[in-house]
């Protein structure tokens, strides 16, 4: 991993772990519960990444991933005090951001461990929305990347055209810059103009 | 593994993707969340057998296993259009024959790792429902195998049946055979005559 | 582990056990739920633990975790036939002992596997945590651990105590008792006098 892709890995950690934390604040809950959340958020992705694929998990051998957390969460309940001031967007392009991210970083792993096209998407996807979707169970809400806007399908766009720009024999930093501005646009359209797909409805009246 | 275990494994993953997608209709989901949800119903039991197991899971290195969901869910968008037409016992039985299914093939993943009755029982319950507990539960739902008609006895006895019928020098297929239709037959029983087990009951005024 | 230790680590599994067959009968499920539910309560944080560490998983290789589970399920199904007697509070000071026991457990864990400190005190708190979130998000609850009086804290202190002692070159049985006792202690003084840490609170009207 390139300084430049770490940094940017690291932001993407410093992210969700702000996600993680403004959803446990409107559930109320203690600092440490807060410090969970937020954790489950930042990391859950990798670490489900990285269990399934049989890899060390990422954190526990590079311990920066869990200071970047603790600082965003001190940082957090030091700073945000009174009902959110900054406009709403910037929270979901931060997101989108680290979805991109998080995305390339996770089809990037899979490559390098020799898996094909195939199993380097799925895992772009699990490392990208996996954490957020641990995050909305423990809120016990229905997890956001399955019923919203164009989420989960940036992602898995992201992973394809980074897996197709190598087979085209890209260089690598460009098939990820690629890859990561395509989820990343593709994502902030979404959330600019309430882009989404047609939902599949069975809902019934007796439901 | 033989060709027909083989088959009927592929077949139980897309009853339970199939499952998932219906679920996921009747929360309204794009298509990509029906496609999550498929995917974690079919593949979710097995890949939290293997992950505790510390196995290969199983769908790295096959691929048919994802290509199964992809189909099963564009069939089901495609010819599914309106609240569901067909009897609804026609799902539970199929859920069933799957429920069977990966419960047998779950206990003999273990005991060929050479584990003993014990843990490939649990094993094969692990594999049998792992994964509709993870549907229920993105659903916002209660597990049903935790609360309703006998699902996990099912299971439980079919891997009863399975490790026993090995220890008394049935021949593989035979215990395998015998397991699946233990477990069906029960499945099949409870759903057609609403049997269920008493209930736990602690429930108080104050709940 | 010597003996009293691992005799402690059971006591802790059959404490959690009941914890989970308890949230379970409030819930109205059947006996295999039931077991199910005191299953991954009891065994859950120390399976995630272990997954995540890539180790052995603890109850794969020693089965009388799976045989307290099971006595104490058998036993709470006997022996509680109404609406729950004992004082509440019974319930709640045996969990504190299984909290503070499974914290040191996992906090020793990671120690023996030479991990420094701070991956030592989170793997402490998946353990001391982990199966009690798993049992909550089953029963569709927020987890108590995310929400309520000290209780993820007790777990933080009680790891950072452990590995503070070794390093100060205490004794290692003298070290776990410290820790076990810290936070047990505090624990039981958050329960006894309803302490809790200041809640972050970003709820608006709105939600």
């Amino acid at each position: 991993m390139t300084l430049w892709v770490y940094s940017l890995d690291l932001f993407g950690t410093a992210v969700f772990a702000l996600s993680g934390a403004l959803a446990a604040g409107r559930h109320r809950m203690d600092p440490f519960g807060v410090l969970v959340l937020a954790a489950v958020t930042a990391i859950g992705g990798g670490t489900l990444r990285d269990t399934i694929l049989g890899a060390p998990v990422f954190w526990l051998h590079d311990h920066n991933y869990l200071y970047v957390i603790l600082l965003t969460v001190v940082l957090t309940l030091i700073l945000v005090r009174r009902p959110w001031r900054l406009p709403p967007s910037s929270l979901a392009i931060a997101d989108a951001v680290g979805l991109a991210l998080f995305t390339v970083i996770g089809t990037q792993k899979a490559l390098t461990m020799e898996y094909g096209a195939l199993i380097a998407v799925v895992m772009g996807l699990i490392t990208g929305v996996g954490g957020g979707i641990i995050r909305d169970l423990l809120c016990r809400r229905i997890p956001m990347v399955l019923r919203t806007e164009i989420y989960a399908t940036a992602s898995i766009l992201g992973g394809l055209v980074y897996t197709c720009s190598l087979q085209l024999k890209f260089e690598a930093e460009a098939a990820l810059m690629l890859a990561f501005f395509t989820a990343l646009i593709i994502r902030l359209a979404a959330i600019r103009w309430h882009l989404s797909l047609p939902a599949f409805d069975l809902k019934t009246k007796r439901d």
